[in-house]
Parts: C-alpha cells; sequence; structure tokens
C-alpha cells in the first residue's frame, strides 16, 4: 500500500544501508500486513537533481503513495509526518544527506496485489492478511 | 492520459514484450486517442526492491496515473481493476512474477500534449483526436 | 514542492541542457522559496517507452507534483499550462522532441522538508524561506 520511492545519490547506500530503511520504514505501517510495504531505490546520476536550478549530489528526494489508509485529521498527519522523519533519521540526516519527501493519498478502491483486492481496514480479511503476511481471497465488498 | 510505470527486474521483460505488453495495456484504454496511452518500463536493480523490508528479484510494481477520464462509481474500478488484471496476465502472472499496481486520478485541466490541452470526453475535438491519433489544435473550453 | 520528473531519451539533455532547464523551471514558480523546485532527469533506455504501443525516442514525459500550492481555478490553470509550455519550449519543442506532461495537486500537510513542515502561503515564515533560500524552525500551526 504505501509505495515509497527513493531517489539518491548514486553511491549513498549500500545493500545492508537499503534493506535496514526499509525495515524502518515498513516499521512505520506496524498495524497493515508487512507485504504492503514497497520500497523502491533509485539512484540519480551526477547532474540529474537539481534543487532550485543548482545541481545537487547530497539530497535524497522521497515521494510516497498511501493507499490502504488516509491520513484522517492534521493531528495524524502532524504526527504522522513526526514519525518519517525519526524512521528516516540514521541513513539521512544523521549521514549529512538534505532531503525532502512528500505523501499523497489514492484510491483503496484503484488497488490490486497479486490479482486480489486487499481487503477494507479492519476485516477479518485484512486480520488474515496481516497473520499470514500474504495475499488470499478476500470476500466481495 | 494514463501513464503507466513498469518497476520490473532488470531481466524480466525483453523487447517484443515490452512492446507486446504496451499493445496490450493500449487496447484496454480502446475509447481514448491511442497516443494518450504512454508505458515506461523501468528496470530496477538487484537489492534496491523491497517488500516487507525484503529485498525481492520477482516483483513488478506498476503506478498508474488517469488524467482523461476518472472511473465514476466503485462498479466500474471493480470492473476496470479486472480488466488489467487480465491485460497483464500473460506477462507477468503467468511467468511466475508478483506483482502489485495502483491508480491515481488527476485533473484533466493540468494536462498538456505538444502545447495543445487535450479535449473533454466526447467531444468533436476528441473524436477527431481519436481518428486521426495525433493532437490538432482544439476549440477554446 | 514541485517536484518534476522529466522522462527523456539517453542523449536527449546534456549537463548545461539540464541545469538550465531546472532554471527555467524554477523560475516559473517565482513566488516560492527557490529551494521548493525539485527537477529530476531520469533517462529512458531505448525500447523502454510506448506510446500507443509502438515504442518512441524522440519523447519528453514529464510527471509534476505540486505540493506548496494549489491552482484554485480554471482560467489559473489555463494560465499555468501555457507559462509551462513556454517554459520548456528551447529544450523540448525547438529541438524536435515530441512532449506530454500532467499535474497532481498533493497535501501540504504531508510534506517535510529536512525536517520542518513547510509554512503555510503568504505568512512571515514562508517570506524569511524565500529571503533566505533555506528550511529553518517556523512556528506550529
Amino acid at each position: 500500500m504505501p509505495l515509497w520511492k527513493i531517489y539518491h545519490p548514486e553511491d549513498a547506500f549500500d545493500e545492508s544501508d537499503k534493506r535496514a530503511l526499509s525495515e524502518r520504514i515498513t516499521a512505520l505501517y506496524n498495524r497493515l500486513p508487512r507485504f504492503y510495504v514497497g520500497v523502491i531505490f533509485q539512484p540519480v546520476a551526477d547532474h540529474s537533481f537539481y534543487v532550485g536550478g543548482e545541481p545537487r549530489r547530497d539530497f535524497v528526494r522521497i515521494w510516497i503513495d498511501h493507499i490502504a489508509r488516509t491520513l484522517p485529521d492534521a493531528d495524524m498527519r502532524t504526527r504522522w509526518i513526526a514519525l518519517c522523519d525519526e524512521a528516516l533519521a540514521p541513513f539521512i540526516k544523521e549521514r549529512g544527506f538534505s532531503w525532502e519527501y512528500h505523501i499523497d493519498e489514492t484510491s483503496h478502491e484503484l488497488w490490486s496485489i497479486e490479482g486480489f483486492r486487499p481487503p477494507l481496514a479492519g476485516t477479518a480479511d485484512e486480520a488474515r492478511w496481516i497473520q499470514e503476511n500474504r495475499p488470499s481471497p478476500v470476500l466481495p465488498r
């Protein structure tokens, strides 16, 4: 459900960094099936990322889509942003990278995993997906 | 209008696969001008795609933006997802890949092709774009 | 705030082109802090971009997210699209590329730069961010 695309300088992260960072991101969504959380690392070559018209080699730009849940109010959005910053800090802020991210929220009804339309929040089907950590047939809506 | 970005393992598809899959995707939108349908194949290197914190080499993740049309109700959204699964199956499910996709719907008014703002659905201008399969001047809105 | 992702043929732009084009894009947003404007150039290999099922080598496809501002009405959206076309023309239309772009508008509240949530439009905090061209602590909302 959440899809994180991480645009980073080519040598910013090694394999163990990427795995550890994706685990931290997955942990943010501990009420969802773990397999909902997708993270794509995408290296950006030199002279291919610009901020304010200036080339940057030290910038990590993250674009996130949320699909399974929407954050219901301003307080929850504030709290969520703080949690994201905390999850990212060891691999980004504490390594001296600059960073920016933003989140879009898209329709639960326009989403499919392995040919299944994911169950609604709080249903028995979702509980089973969480427990089994894999998709399986769901009751029709 | 629809833009499909297909994140896939590096060796998942050859040229003829990519062409055939893009043709199947284009056929989904048979009420639109063919040239509205854009498909970008983007290889993801090993150790750069994670699901639930685990690296995956067998996963195709697709992100779709719809611009020219919105799906008007839950039944149409259900039907559309089934059609997408069917279009993708020969190159993804039947080859043993796991897959997930989601669709966002964005504003018709914030869209431009070759300097033209695409015509509204059902107009004579759109009929001409379909017939000619290329953009051309449209009446002001 | 605005993030522009430019999918282009591999040899379309050299370093000075990319810098100049990103400067033109940044200038579109002259009421915002310059550092809000991110541009990522992403080369697309041959046989990896299809329009209407046909492979294209001469196409520039741009995907834009607006975060800091929304365009309030149809007139402003029309005007904005014209400004974008003008900004892009010297590097795209005038070089014989085909092109298409679309813009999504996402939530100001789901956005973070360097650990700060960007200030609201028209605030003293935003004026300081513009003047200093860097993020700094803002008043709580």
